[in-house]
């Protein structure tokens, strides 16, 4: 017999190094929000990481407290100063950056997310589903949720709430995305406890699974405005299984895991049989959802 | 002022009291389990269980030698020997049942599930996503995602592999399903321990709480033929939390649950601005859905 054998199987592929770092932003404070997560950004690409990500609004802050406040505090993307500044330590120290903002567009506000790299500027997130008080200042995204090719892989940005809908995962996997990157506010929830795995790490955890997607969830902390946040960030292979343990509930730190595009592209495989992206029944699911009864009866 | 207060605020509404039947089947020997699935559910009853739920192929066992072996154990649904038995007890232990069998229907053996009450046959769900050898035996599932509706609520069926994909339990939240009954044969996993939370546990609770789905999750035990199977089974309420905490890896065990339909029922209200059922931006997953990319590139 002869042993044909596929270079798939033997061939070693380099993996990479990803950050979140989790900081506690200060409403209002931008100068010194930006100085902070560039000197994290600086720590973590001495320490080796190739993409880091922030957190949500992390220039900025969550907690506004007029209209007038968000707005003065959100800036074009690209060409504001947290774009620029982001833009240029990227170039510096050759990493990608993924960071959340307050994005205004003429009188429109975003939540977005802005993704940077040695090269400059990369594209921009807007967050699809807002969250509670988020909807008196922002408009809901209207950017799709597009996947960037770079040189270390196809990377999607998405935000906090976002994470709830397994729709956005299946859209980002369905395009070939190989890490998502998660600027976070998560808050305390009911039934969870800081100290034991809460909820939003359990659904990065199931859609990385189910996607075969490495998920980097960078999570804020601190008590803003008598809201308190959560930490706990976290960064999930493509097996679903955690790469770096949950973060602190309350200190700023930086988790940094090794992601390997070859295992998580082959994890996509189950049994000889299986592939969950190709398994999915969509001549079941598309005449269900054609059906009318598309609005939940509750 | 007027003191208008509602009765969903004030109003108690009593607890359904649920069960997941965890049970060692042995392949071939169907009289037998169905004896030791009786002595269980009766066993329940008597405890107080108003729903209970058995593993997949329950009757039957699962690692098949042949496929002249596999159609030996299947059975038509309704009218065979297994959901005869079934209906016997739930009529006699005014009890809902729901358990996993191998259905024959002509020359097509399905994966199946079968819900019986104290009124009789009430339904059957067809397996939609195979694993493995499965393909070896059995069709895939053609008889959508139904939800049943009874007495004490809207019950679904779903089976095991089924439970990777989220999209089955967001068409079983949108036609307004309260509860899944989940027979199942999970397997080890790689990354997996049988002592930590399994990966299935995770999905099950990722998938309650984001669709606000009551879950029973009834999983069988041992090793037949060199497959070996990691209990576990778990009862999940519609914040995502478990009600009954993982069940054994090895021993057979009732895990008990008491549900309130009041209260999962609203918690599907997670802000005054959020549902997720209702946030969802089928504006913009719809249009990416229909770009042509949907088979994933990898």
């Amino acid at each position: 017999m002869s042993t044909l054998q596929s270079s798939d199987e033997t061939q070693e592929f380099p993996s990479i190094t990803v950050a979140a770092l989790q900081m506690e932003p200060r409403v209002g404070r931008k100068t010194e929000n930006l100085e902070v997560s560039l000197r994290l950004i600086d720590e973590a690409a001495t320490a080796g990481a190739q993409i880091v990500v922030l957190p949500e609004l992390v220039s900025s802050g969550y907690v506004f407290s007029s209209r007038e406040e968000a707005f003065e505090l959100a800036e074009a993307v690209p060409g504001g100063v947290s774009t620029q500044a982001w833009e240029n330590i990227a170039r510096q120290r050759n990493v990608y950056v993924i960071a959340g903002l307050a994005e205004r567009v003429g009188n429109k506000l975003y939540n977005s997310a802005v993704m940077v790299g040695p090269e400059g500027y990369i594209g921009t997130y807007r967050k699809l589903h807002l969250w509670g008080d988020e909807h008196l200042y922002f408009e809901a995204g209207d950017l799709d949720l597009p996947v960037f090719h770079t040189p270390l892989g196809r990377l999607a940005m998405i935000i906090c709430y976002d994470g709830w809908f397994p729709e956005v995962y299946r859209l980002l996997a369905m395009q070939g995305a190989d890490i998502v990157c998660m600027p976070t506010n998560w808050v305390p929830m009911p039934g969870q406890a800081d100290d034991a795995m809460i909820m939003a790490n359990t659904l990065a955890m199931a859609n990385a699974h189910v996607n075969s997607l490495n998920i980097i969830c960078a999570n804020r902390v601190g008590t803003e405005r008598g809201q308190h946040f959560v930490g706990n960030s976290i960064i999930v292979g493509a097996d679903g299984w955690p790469l770096a343990a949950p973060g602190s509930a309350d200190r700023q730190q930086i988790l940094y895991a090794d992601i390997n595009l070859k295992a998580s592209r082959q994890s996509r495989h189950l049994t000889t049989f299986n592939t969950v992206l190709r398994d999915r029944r969509t001549d079941i699911y598309d005449p269900m959802l054609g059906t009318g009864w598309q609005l939940p009866r509750y």
